[in-house]
């Protein structure tokens, strides 16, 4: 028994440090790279996910986890713990053969390449039988999971764990009218008929000091994490003690490198929070969901940076920082300028209440997809009609729709519901939080975030795997996956800022 | 054979990606790494370090070369160049018990801890008991390797291929007393007299101006290199077409930054320009010894940067970039800034005459360690009594003399020669270039580079380890090691300098 603890600890540590490789390579190519150095950046990155990959899958990690799961009523709590979630995760990944694997590495890798081409020329008819083919693939990787239920539950399993076709079915179901209804209550409104569009643009400079500002306020300890800039922001793990967030300070619209520097360090938090002790290195340390992860991104980007207490804070940052730029605008204006609604194409570049659209939209298609209802040559099509029904507003190319961005081209199906899932946990997170500190919306006025980072890490951080996203949000909020309490927030804040 | 040459192809391939990985972990270490990630960062090279190791060492592949290298006549001929030198690297690496290499590592690792508090406490003893360890250490790998002659041959051959004891006695001990004496000459000198300390701050910015023309006419292709910023300057190559440069632009010194920059981008054109095509990724496309890097160095560092038409071209760029700073310094007065000799304490801040005497003092010490003439605890006051011999100087503390590096704590004895062989093969290289190359000095003062980067293409780079450093120097000069060249350089140029 000793020699397979030994065994299986030595071997979830080394996947860490594999985990924390890939990342550093990854992290790399988005940041400092050379241009020519991706071709063998490609080689190294895929190697080192065979190698770990072999690990996972080794008849000898199995051998031993079975022998210990045999014997567990004799392990320790802790071991007990780590043996069943390690045999479930290896398990799964057991039940994918290394062939198909690698067929669906081959086929993603040529997709995205095609979909670059079909975007930039835009082109569907030249990614088309790409995405066919993953599609064959992403059914066939539901055949060899087989989840009970529907087949997409295993796809949607990878991300979330324990969520079903049937849960969202129900609670997307119940918000998209919703949404539609107060995007069309808005849309009509006095104030958005008069609403201008906010054009400005800070300096680099400018936004470097108000994101650093930013991240000391949030607390983001400098000794175990940095700041970079990518093309597109993106937050990434590469030790317990070193976790690494992106901005772009070149993209357009507002304050974009401000909300993606909040946004990632609401997922950098959670990753320097999460369980260690005991469990460092372990599989337990991780998020039990994306949507779990998404959430603490969300809660931070939404609840808190769009909030009003938020810029009492901040607009005399603003305003001390751009003078210029930021003449005129006090506190009101930045909040009614930072929560503009405004329907738009692209899902990244969305307002809040639009977004969880562009999110419903891509799940809805994906069924059709996996259930065969629709074609991939239909697919723009589809899209085109959908969001025209959500958000009233008809894609002129399929670049500003289906093509928009690479995530089917890699092969993701079944991610998507996690941000929209994430939103809505952020919402209920939220509420359980201002409900139990009152004073709370003065302290995020003060700057002061100490209290939600406490509460947050009490209530999220600190479990890791050790319970299942449901299992946290029931325990938090008394109760799973709600979309109401979204549909509540949302209205209470946009009906005031568009005086419905 | 098919399915070894196979074997061999892929092997190599992947143990250049190893070596790749382990470049970037260690970079980005030296980089941008938050400090608190350091501990994991350790556990990630080390496993990196160890699994290819083990393939190096893996009797899978030693029984592929050993077949191929019994059908090597029927092996093409770069087949068979490739088992070859394969197939010695890997006897040679096959030698040493893992066992003694993870003693090693673990003893270097608590020898650097020590080495770092004594050097801060000024207090040898606390690092000598690591110190001696080593030495045994030491002793132990020449044991395994067992090259012929004295027992230090087998730590030089690590570094530079072929070069023995018998060979550096005869150069070192002409080199020696003639640098000694030149250094009397100039020191005594009138000029010397009156020379006054040069001391100048570039603001960083103006450092990264003048660092950035400087890479741009030195042609380092930007898509395939960056200079970024660490402690100790220092090149690294994640891949054929990523190799990375660092500089400090906060050290003290006339233009430390510029100099690294220089020193390292010479390093930097080695590696990018070194033997590929059908040798790419394979145990030839690499350097074929240390040595031959370092004349890289020197070459760019010393013979051009530090040349009268290289300062025709520069002086009027710094007095553009720095006006103030640089009021009154024209081409003449700069050439004689950034050649003051100096004797002093610290190697790596050495001028270019003196610093060979530093390399040749630890060439000594390390003989007399190894061969039991002297004892650790003798070692502080031997050091002091040959500085003072060869610089006329005396350190005060240890901390200025024996502890000043971290390099034998690290256990890497041997390796302090090769660059005292690498400035010897620049003046070796650089005289037999400026002889076929007689426009040579006026174009370095147009800032023009690109004849001595073809020739050091065509005489250097392009071999890779398809011949030995002795060969190319051979083949390039007519001769090998010879340090009576670079005496013939320092006088011309140092007498004139120093009107002696």
């Amino acid at each position: 028994m000793k020699e397979s603890l030994d065994f299986i600890y030595k071997e979830q540590k080394e996947l860490s440090h594999f985990g924390g490789i890939a990342a550093l390579l990854g992290w790399d190519q988005m940041t400092y790279m050379p241009q020519k150095g991706s071709g063998e950046r490609a080689e190294q990155l895929s190697m080192i996910s065979r190698l770990a990959h072999e690990r996972v899958i080794s008849d000898e990690f199995y051998n031993h986890l079975k022998k210990l799961d045999e014997l567990s009523n004799t392990l320790t709590e802790k071991d007990r713990i780590i043996v069943t979630k390690l045999k479930e995760d290896v398990e799964k990944a057991r039940k994918v053969p290394s062939a198909f694997v690698e067929k669906m590495s081959k086929t993603t890798s040529l997709a995205y390449t095609a979909w670059e081409e079909a975007r930039e020329k835009n082109k569907f008819s030249l990614f088309a039988p790409h995405l066919e083919k993953i599609i064959e693939l992403e059914k066939q990787y539901c055949d060899y999971i087989k989840l009970p239920g529907h087949p997409y539950n295993s796809l949607l399993d990878d991300y979330e764990e324990g969520m079903t076709v049937d849960i969202l079915r129900k609670e997307f179901g119940a918000l998209r009218p919703q949404l539609v209804e107060i995007l069309k209550k808005i849309t009509t409104s006095a104030v958005y008929q008069k609403q201008q569009p906010v054009k400005m643009k800070l300096g680099v400079d400018q936004q470097k000091e108000l994101c650093s500002i930013l991240l000391k306020q949030m607390k983001l300890p400098a000794d175990r994490s940095r700041l970079d800039v990518s093309t597109h922001p993106f937050t990434t793990t590469m030790a317990d003690d070193d976790v690494r967030i992106t901005t772009n300070y070149e993209r357009e619209g507002l304050l974009s490198s401000f909300f993606s520097t909040v946004h990632e360090a609401g997922h950098a938090l959670y990753e320097l929070g999460l369980l260690k002790g005991e469990y460092k290195n372990t599989v337990i340390s991780d998020a039990p969901s994306l949507g779990i992860h998404e959430s603490q991104s969300r809660l931070w980007e939404n609840m808190i940076a769009r909030s009003k207490p938020f810029w009492t804070y901040f607009a005399p940052m603003f305003n001390k920082i751009a003078p210029d730029i930021c003449k005129g605008m006090n506190k009101e204006v930045w909040y009614h300028a930072v929560n503009q609604v405004r329907p738009s194409f692209i899902r990244v570049e969305a307002d809040e209440l639009t977004y969880c659209l562009h999110v419903i939209l891509r799940f809805e298609l994906e069924l059709d997809l996996i259930e065969e209802k629709i074609t991939v040559a239909e697919l723009p099509q589809c899209w085109n009609e959908k969001i025209t029904d959500f958000l009233g507003i008809t894609p002129k190319t399929d670049t500003e729709g289906v093509l928009q961005d690479m995530h089917w081209s890699g092969g993701d199906f079944g991610y998507f519901p996690t941000y929209a899932i994430g939103t809505i946990y952020a919402s209920q997170l939220f509420k359980q939080f201002l409900k139990e500190h009152t004073t709370m919306r003065k302290k995020i006025s003060q700057g002061n975030f100490t209290a939600i980072l406490n509460w947050l890490s009490e209530h999220v951080y600190q479990y890791g795997r050790l319970m299942t996203a449901d299992e946290i949000i029931k325990k938090t909020c008394g109760e799973g996956l709600n979309s109401k309490v979204f549909v509540t927030y949302l209205k209470e804040k946009y009906y005031l800022l568009y005086e419905v």
